[in-house]
């Protein structure tokens, strides 16, 4: 008899796992079931579409051959059946059948299932702020949603839009808004931007982009109510801290795994909320798999489980998923909790643990924070990007990246991930034979440049101190010798401006040795603060036995620095 | 008593072993000797100085703070003496010293060492072909032999250039003389371009894009003389092929390592000419540490010797021996063999093995080769970058990659890079939690995708023929079906043209499946052979036996293919 396999939800992980499952056994009888009308959509194309970057809706279902992903389409080339318009409402595990209603007619239809994919995806959350009910106050996880914002009453231009949230989809979407003309404000209850993702020192890189765009940040602010006008549609935001105009709102303050079918025949639920899988991604189930947006996936770092939804691991998941359907075991590793975002010129990535989730684990750990040229310095093109690196000691481990700049971060990032997708300590990544020529790296790529750093630390060369610990340390006004090595043009141009500030050029170093006292606490740097270690081993040389040296220098400096106009 | 190191030559290898000598043992002595002025430059940034895009050649000595490391730099900042203009002569092992002389003065100078780094390069291979000694006939390995080529008799524009050998440097000195506006011919004794680094279903996509910028190619070809005017100047190249004009030859035909110190001095020099080192980069004189160009390398994927010259590799090098002169007894793990160039709008990576090269090994592989847009492809910045993914059946281990394209290239072979250097596998690669956003990547990014394929062969469900063998059957006269189940607009648009071909698409394949006869041989394909596969996999379901698809599709033919205008 032929194998029947049901799929709940037709966008990433169940056209996958279905497609797959057909590929692997022709004969297999394979339905998906999906409330909307569209499927197998690029809903991480949203944003872009809003943007107006994609012109037409129908590219972000379409192949890159251009076919549409439509219900005829699976049928003719993939033989699959595809029921949309239809919202599975049960699972009747003893019978194994799945009961579904169509949201067009009304109509029952029940679906018997001898395996089911559970690819149902996760909801927005709808914070209890009064108004949002309102036209104009949006969330976007559908086709639908936007392009209810991109044709809401002709053009964009000129419309105030307040945001919030700023996690991934609440900056992606500042930049569409930006890019249609709107004026936008973002209002985040905590103190960064995309605060579960980065650490404050490389957040504060896409908050000065941010305001450099002309986006006003409310930070460690609260929406309270959204108010309208007599016609329903929304007109102001009142926060903690003001009132502000919105012909729009986007709320994007993040995403739960969509469990009720699950919860409700039974299934096991994990620690975070989502469908909890083994590594066949099957559920408590043995007939029952689940992927995507609705899952925990273990994190590669730490073994525990994480909540990371992305459209690459549900396509991953939907992969494993037909393998093991079709008799082939294969496993899903986990995740890292990758991420990257562009923010008009800026990209961001991150990968693994912050610094502060590395506090949360209890892990010893080192930092390395390296700004510099993406490419060989003396091509103009060369753009500054900062790496900050996680490694632990004294293994050297690395368990966290982040990138951020104006240049190629997301090789860099790649790099990281694959390093820790085995392990990969800094002293392995320090000798990678990563592709160098001048248009693409410089001869010690930024990542190599990083791991040396964290290297030295682990064996106690390089002794570095964050420019958030400098900052605290300046604030309780303790004393030290801030000790810049750049020359004084440099100096001239941009500078940390502290009484505890001294000048000496790392040229000049050596022979004015003498009027460094050697009783006090240094702390050296320079413009990224390769001259800054260099001038920490000197004065180590030296005999002076309280120096390091400020992690990033000035460049990766996150406060206030007086720049000559 | 104060330990003494010597290091003979000042480019890469050299000063960063010094400089970090000097780091990790603040009172050493170290010297460097070099035979040249200018020291410590960036080598590789020689065709980009040529091209203008750097415009002086200090920026090529420069830090990336704009400081130029000169005798006195290494003095003031680094505390290293620097002897330049001094031809290092001989290597006295038993008194421990360094016979010098200055090609200055001629003053002979003796440097006793306890430990000696030899970091003395390559030269480049002179062919002996009557007329090289031409004024206008060049080499390129010094920032002087840069200079002499810029700044020759005025403007390089109109001017015709012959350069011979298409290894990575005639490359990347194509672009540079055709963006001072030369017109450029390529004297190539092998069929390929990068013969020796690629593949010709590669290396044909850097064929095409010097051919659309104007570049002529002598392929297969060998210069015969060089003739010149009656003031010495080279006015044409004579090759087997053709009499063709030349204001300017470049010989690029390829590097050797120096060895003649080593050589005289009784060191043990390796099978491929280059000095032999252990993994400590020592030499068999355990007071004698050798790196960067001079040097053979061990592969990291055969673990044989391999000689790869490469800037980044010296860099890494010097770390290495100065770890070792200081009591830290690091290893070097060997090289890939990454490079990476820029062509004009394209960019061409590899690593590791080529095919050819696993077959010299005797290695049993599969290969992916995998066309698609490096970004989502509903965004119209995404261009289009092709995969070839080599791993050894049946374990999946990575033995090679290679990616050409307009798009970003060098992300995925920074992937492969890792991923090899950890020994991983394409089940691996499958499942790294890449960093996935529409501006970035697919979903499913290329080489995730390139993995899957590989995978889907050594598991037998892909069954691939790739577009040389294809093209040999059809050469042959071989009798086959060659469908290609795109749409008819697509055919209509572009088309391999041979009596074989049958169009069915997709969509219809079920369908019409009845026409298609089951005893004949069936080669399918379509733009990137995504659908090709899938079409594969249709008729396996179908019972019909003998269906392989194409690898890479329309896009990967190398070959004619015709174009509606």
């Amino acid at each position: 008899m032929k194998k029947r396999v049901v799929v709940i939800g037709g966008v990433a992980c169940g056209p996958k796992a279905a497609s797959r499952i057909k590929r692997l056994m022709p004969h297999a009888e394979v339905t998906i079931i999906e409330k909307n009308e569209i499927l197998s959509y690029a809903g991480c194309g949203l944003p872009y579409y809003i943007a107006g970057e994609v012109r037409d809706h129908s590219e972000l279902m379409s192949t890159p051959a251009g076919v549409v992903r439509d219900t005829h389409f699976f049928r003719a080339v993939k033989d699959i059946t595809v029921v949309n318009r239809t919202v599975a409402e049960r699972i009747d595990r003893k019978t194994k059948e799945v009961h579904a209603v169509s949201t067009l007619t009304g109509e029952r239809r029940v679906f018997p299932y001898d395996e089911l994919v559970l690819a149902v995806g996760s909801r927005t959350i709808q914070p209890p702020i009064p108004g949002v009910e309102l036209k104009g106050v949006n969330f976007l996880s559908t086709v639908e949603d936007a392009r209810k914002i991109r044709d809401q009453e002709g053009s964009l231009e000129g419309k105030h839009a307040v945001i919030i949230g700023a996690g991934l989809i609440g900056v992606e979407v500042t930049e569409a808004f930006v890019r249609q003309g709107m004026k936008v404000r973002i209002v985040e209850q905590t103190e960064h931007l995309l605060e579960n993702l980065v650490d404050p020192e490389i957040a504060f890189h896409l908050k000065n982009e941010m305001l450099q765009k002309g986006v006003a940040l409310n930070l460690k602010d609260r929406a309270k109510e959204i108010l309208g006008d007599d016609q329903g549609r929304v007109r102001t935001v009142v926060t903690e801290q003001g009132s502000y105009p919105a012909d729009m709102v986007l709320i994007a303050v993040g995403v739960r795994p969509e469990i009720r079918l699950a919860e409700e025949a039974g299934l096991e639920i994990g620690p975070l909320g989502g469908i909890r899988v083994d590594s066949h991604m099957r559920t408590s189930d043995p007939s029952i798999y689940a992927g995507g947006d609705c899952v925990e996936n273990t994190s590669r770092v730490t073994g525990k489980p994480v909540y990371a939804p992305m459209g690459s691991t549900a396509n991953k998941h939907g992969r494993v998923i037909a393998d093991n359907i079709c008799g082939r075991p294969t496993r899903f590793p986990g995740v890292l909790g990758t991420a990257i975002v562009r923010i008009f010129d800026l990209s961001l990535a991150r990968t693994g643990l912050t610094e502060k989730e590395t506090g949360q684990e209890e892990l010893s750990v080192v930092t390395a924070l390296s700004p510099a040229p993406d490419r060989a310095h003396f091509l103009p093109s060369a753009k500054v990007i900062i790496i900050k690196l996680i490694a632990e000691n004294p293994s050297g481990r690395i368990v966290g990246c982040q990138v951020v700049g104006y240049g190629d971060v997301a090789k860099r990032i790649e790099v990281a991930v694959t390093s820790m997708s085995h392990g990969g300590t800094v002293m392995d990544l320090g000798n990678y034979d990563l592709a160098y020529a001048p248009p693409f790296s410089p001869a010690m790529d930024n990542i190599i440049v990083a791991a040396n750093i964290a290297e030295n630390k682990i064996n106690d060369i390089g002794h570095g101190i964050t420019p958030s610990e400098v900052r605290t340390r300046m604030e309780e006004g303790d004393d030290f010798i801030f000790l810049d090595v750049r020359s004084p043009e440099e100096f001239e141009q941009i500078r940390i401006e502290d009484e505890r500030v001294r000048l000496v050029p790392l040229g000049k170093l050596r022979e004015q040795i003498e009027t460094i006292p050697k009783d006090k606490e240094i702390i050296t740097f320079c413009k990224i603060s390769l001259r800054g270690y260099e001038a920490q081993r000197i004065l180590d040389g030296a005999g002076y036995a309280k120096v390091r040296y400020m992690d990033g220098g000035v460049v990766a400096w996150p406060y206030k620095k007086f720049v000559a106009s």
